[in-house]
């Protein structure tokens, strides 16, 4: 009785491995970010829960429990390019990545005419889709799970260098593949959504190439070597493995 | 369509909401104690991977996946406990606290009669039940759910105070009781593991008595008010959530 083989767990417990190259020598600019796109295959979009989603086969009921949870996520972003700045010596980027904080916590409090921010939008989306503000807010629904990855996320950032927690971003990379499919599905499936409650998905079909660009310029300007070069898709894949176990921990809690 | 009702998530995706309770005022050091212990009310024995574990209802593959996973917590105990240490001010506690590291790390490398150490005797344990040491090792079988989830506890004891975290450990207050069912059920139910691999659990059953008595008395000595006392009925509740997680995650992972 020898392990490997017997001891294969659920495949849906982490993504499929992504395609970590061999690196003898340093890649180029070019190489490298189509090495780092083609982890692509690994993220969470490829989970059955969103592939669910997006045919249109989830209960209302399991889209409550997605968004209430998700929430948890939502909240750890700024706090996460907070924690990426705190560590960043260079002026520049730390002015540049503030955009990032601005998007999730809205300028509105203090600008009528100001965006209500990316938290305040999943909120909304949250209470066209059922679950009541206050219930969102409270996070009662939040599970261990989902508030672990989303802590786990915030501490890499907070204990990595920089330019790591910068190469863990580049999800967004794949998110608006993603954003358009929904786009998409939700009119279509759940008809019962109201049409504003998408303006998030819509916010992030614009932030997203502009953010991950910005960031897939810093990865390339500053992973150079075989090492840092490692250590980008390493991040990477670390990012991947917490967006999964977040919907992972979401498609367990809420199976019909 | 309002949430709560419809939104229950799986009645396993979290432990059982422990007993918190109401503090109008402190609790004296007795009550204090009685508290903290009726909250085994959420320990991780009551989950039913144990129940079964117990039962004799796990197949090899089972046992396995979970031997190789708990030790990334085992890993992380020593860490957890030098955090602690880090970060506390009292030199009679850390000269006390010193003892869990030694424990877990075992004193053989330079003492040819010292111990193993907790960590070596949980190898051992996984290659009774056919995990070899390598992949033991090199975690291979690790989910990363049960990684975020030892490292989430890692991060805890760095980032809180340091009598928190102590209020944590007490799940040791808890372990006895589970060693013991272990060391009766082991033979009984899985005749096919080598009695000695169960050492491990034999040398926690004089241990956790011990640090629990430890734990339980610096918690009643330091958190005399009702904002200290709640901080640490809450991360004994943080601590209970975590292990629950864990062993569902290998639950789901390794489901029959």
């Amino acid at each position: 009785m020898t392990g490997t083989g017997m001891l294969s767990a659920s495949v849906l417990a982490a993504p499929p491995p992504p395609p970590l190259p061999v690196l003898d020598r340093p890649l180029d600019a070019e190489a490298l970010a189509e090495g780092l796109r083609s982890f692509s295959t690994s993220y969470y979009a490829n989970h059955p829960f969103h592939q669910l989603m997006h045919e249109g086969r989830l209960t209302p009921r399991q889209l409550q429990g997605w968004v209430a949870n998700r929430l948890a996520y939502q909240r750890a972003i700024p706090r996460k390019d907070a924690a990426i700045i705190s560590n960043c010596p260079d002026a520049d980027v730390r002015r540049e990545w503030m955009q990032r904080i601005v998007d999730h916590d809205g300028t509105r409090p203090t600008d009528p005419k100001g965006s209500p921010g990316g938290i305040e939008m999943w909120i909304r989306l949250g209470e066209a889709l059922g679950v009541p503000r206050e219930e969102m807010e409270d996070e009662r629904h939040v599970l261990p799970g989902v508030r672990f990855a989303a802590e786990a996320y915030v501490t890499f950032c907070k204990t990595k260098p920089w330019i790591e927690a910068v190469a863990s971003s580049l999800t967004e990379l794949f998110a608006p593949d993603l954003m358009r499919k929904r786009i998409a599905a939700f009119p279509e499936h759940y008809p019962w959504i109201r049409p504003e409650a998408l303006e998030y998905f819509q916010s992030r079909l614009v932030q997203a190439p502009r953010d991950s660009q910005q960031g897939l310029r810093l990865v390339q300007q500053h992973c150079t070597t075989v090492e840092s070069q490692r250590r980008a898709f390493e991040a990477l894949a670390f990012k991947l493995e917490m967006l999964w176990l977040m919907i992972d921990t979401i498609h367990n809690a809420y199976a019909e």
